[in-house]
């Protein structure tokens, strides 16, 4: 398990590895992915380090989602090709995550772009069961 | 193009339309997404008719965010298959968005659950071109 001396998020928060930095505050910054999926692809990233959204506290979450919101707005606006964002974040290996350190990626989008979700879909489920998986969710809610 | 008489997730909000709440207050609701991609799928939605993430204001941003934070965590101990979760939005037809009105989904993710995304990821770029890029959002960044 990698920890702030070993992750490369926190070693580019530190400015121990080079990086576009779009904005900063004393809580996250933006960043540009340096593998962009599309170009103008950027990343939003807490300073502190944080494995998973677990480890956010609701003040932090509320400005990763405030930049990265930010950041799209900019990003239509740059002149880069950006004719639609997605918002994505992973948390956990079996989504994804590749980096244990909380990140957002804020990705243009435009037709034919080569990103695509593929995905099984379930058959519509009844209500009944859709009540019932309900239930487990609120049972727990806090 | 649709607006509230028409929006589902305006009549859902209304009550018009069967749904499995979540957790709902002023601002937004958590709800069972009807199709969803794996079981325990949740949609967290503005009550207002925001059409785009430009349409939100920073408040009802923040609250869409942290309620979803709460989904995924409420996921997690549901006893719902969910070894991972992805938060996912999509804004504009470029990207995805089939329901003109914000909405961002959780969903709960395994291994081997039929989901991915898939890309031609571009070449690495250069240094000095993620800064060119970089300097075409900063400079319209607000």
């Amino acid at each position: 398990m990698r920890d702030e001396t070993t992750c490369p998020f926190c070693d580019l928060v530190a400015g121990r590895t080079p990086a576009s930095v779009l904005f900063a505050d004393q809580i996250a910054l933006a960043v540009m992915d340096i593998s962009p999926l599309n170009l103008g692809h950027v990343l939003v990233i807490p300073k502190h380090h944080a494995p998973q959204l677990s480890d956010l506290d609701e003040p932090t979450a509320a400005r990763l989602f405030a930049i990265a919101l930010r950041a799209q707005s900019a990003l239509r606006r740059s002149g880069l090709r950006c004719d639609a964002v997605n918002l994505f974040l992973a948390d956990g290996e079996a989504a994804g995550q590749e980096v244990p350190h909380v990140h957002m990626h804020v990705l243009p989008r435009y037709e034919g772009d080569g990103f695509r979700v593929v995905f099984e879909r379930s058959a519509q489920p009844p209500r009944a069961d859709l009540e019932a998986d309900a239930e487990r969710i609120r049972r727990v809610w806090d």
